[in-house]
């Protein structure tokens, strides 16, 4: 059985006014459902991992909602970071906890804030890279690159291991639009999109190969997770952790040594990145309208192709227009054009600039 | 000395969701200022009429907030209706009850929702409007048109009286698109802005010959104003009197009898009928933006001629947008062209249809 670690961390700005560093993206029902981020990732997870073979690391201002909204998992296995160290540190005290409670286990780490329209080929993906993993090597699911994305990084595939596994040559950081065009044209590169699964000791081996300080202080905490002084340890040695991520850290390392494959899959995957993508992953209404959060309050007149981001406490209402992104809540508003969703960054860093930090 | 009444009645649904049924748009500082409209025709008003010859008739929903923001308005001058009854008892009531208090009185009649940018011109129009009114006309302030519009009604003017002063022959109907035009280029004819002077007793002569019905009623309710039964009285007569317009009821059978006049007035005037009238009305910033009510929580990047409301507790953020609407209270949204602001009366009337009367 597969363990699944859940990282659920980072807020989303892209996604303000929702997102908010006190209400990050994974905890909202992005999804076209009822279910938030989060509870998607643990719905798309449950026939690979079951609740007691879940895990979730996440900071302290969530640990609270997490738990809540996944509310199968075990408390035990809700790691809370007393600091944000990054993905490194987390996926390592993941493996580090699990490793000790089970030493064959093999685990999966997945992002609590994208979005995979199929199932069925995100399940097929994960139980390769687990054969793969069983075999000794750290795998990671490729998304199949549909255009030339200047935000993502990218996996270049090699020679085949096995029957959909390839070898990762190099990992590749984002690249200006000439290299990706090239990148999407060559058929060579895949999306890193951050899935990984890999036998916990395996892991923990690279880990003390590449970053021997991390090694130590997540293995020193997991030693000690079932005891008192878990709290007093966890509170010394996390702070100092180095702040790196697992991608930078351990796998561009460890591919360049030839450890690390990839699983191909074209799975319909987001990373939910703004409001135009997830208007992109969601199916919207016969005039193109995406609607999240409460519809009884949303009132459109002639409107087309338009995000919406409801409040259930606001009545919004839109005439005549189209392609925009309209994002509601209790106390802040963003109108904008799908197509320049990924400016919203910078209302945040205005807002930011001005010391309006409540609304950020 | 002039006595002045404002009308304060009227919702204005095209100005959803600032003017709501609750909260007209009158008390809403849509002037550019912290001033709302009432208290910048107040402002408008001083020069010509001191405070305690200041009225307003108004409805029981919004006498209190009126009191208020006209503090220096003796109390004795807000007459409050128990029931909405239209304009002619409205202005009837205020003609009768100054009449009590002055027979000689000459009084204006004005709305409290308009706005007027050419304040020495509006005095000098209401100055020759108060002469002809002392000479036994009724006058109206006639608005030189400046386009075809159609929303409102129209006056004919005829032979001139007297240096700026014409008969009126007929009062028109809001016409369509093809006589409003004709109406504009032959130069005869001016906008019916609801203004009008005249002295108190003149126009209850020609209340009493037009709706001696009404006559007898506001007659009955003044002489009873100063006593302890005015309240029982007023809720028993009110009710029954005729619902009508003043123009409808007296100016335009007058006009047939040639005892109205109008002042032709260019003053920059605009009824504030819509949110596109308003950024037309008031000076926007350098990109041509109007910021409506608190400007410290609206960020604006790449926004060009839009039209913003702003809520004290909402941010607005808004990129990349031209010529939008966007205006927001604390329990609603609308984004609309600025093209289409007169259709945000479907979005308050799909909102009855639906019931949710929380909102409009």
């Amino acid at each position: 059985v597969l363990y699944s670690t859940i990282l659920a961390g980072g807020s989303g700005t892209r996604l303000w006014p929702l997102s908010r560093a006190c209400f990050p993206k994974f905890l909202h029902p992005l999804t076209g459902t009822e279910r938030s981020l989060l509870q998607a990732t643990a719905d798309r997870l449950a026939p690979l991992s079951s609740p007691d073979h879940v895990y979730v690391v996440t900071g302290t201002a969530h640990a609270a909602a997490v738990a809540r909204q996944l509310s199968a998992v075990p408390d035990a296995n809700i790691l809370v970071e007393p600091a944000p160290r990054d993905s490194c540190a987390a996926a390592g005290l993941a493996a580090a906890v699990i490793a000790e409670r089970d030493p064959d286990a093999i685990m999966g780490v997945f992002a609590a804030d994208h979005l995979i329209g199929d199932q069925r080929g995100f399940e097929a993906a994960v139980r390769q890279a687990t054969a793969a993993a069983a075999e000794g090597y750290l795998a990671t699911i490729g998304i199949q690159a549909t255009r030339p994305e200047t935000g993502f990084g990218y996996l270049k595939a090699a020679g085949t291991v096995a029957d959909g596994v390839r070898l990762v040559a190099e990992f590749k950081e984002k690249p200006p639009p000439d290299l990706a065009a090239a990148y999407v044209a060559s058929g060579d590169y895949l999306w890193n999109a951050g899935m990984f699964v890999f036998a916990a000791a395996t892991f923990l081996d690279e880990l003390a190969r590449y970053r021997p300080g991390l090694h130590a202080g997540v293995r020193k905490l997991a030693a000690a997770w079932e005891s008192p002084g878990r709290e007093a340890l966890l509170a010394r040695i996390w702070p100092e952790l180095e702040k790196i991520s697992v991608d930078y850290a351990v796998l561009e390392p460890a591919a360049t040594g030839g450890r690390v494959v990839t699983v191909p899959a074209d799975i319909a995957w987001t990373d939910v990145g703004d409001f135009d993508a997830l208007g992109e992953s969601l199916p919207g209404d016969a005039s193109g309208n995406l609607v999240l959060g409460d519809k009884h309050r949303v009132v459109l007149r002639d409107v087309k192709d338009t995000v919406i981001a409801a409040s259930p406490d606001l009545v919004v209402a839109a005439v005549g227009v189209e392609n925009l992104v309209i994002a509601v809540t209790p106390d802040a508003v963003l109108v904008c054009p799908r197509a320049r969703a990924q400016e919203v960054k910078q209302i945040v860093d205005e807002l930011a600039t001005r010391g309006d930090r409540r609304y950020i």
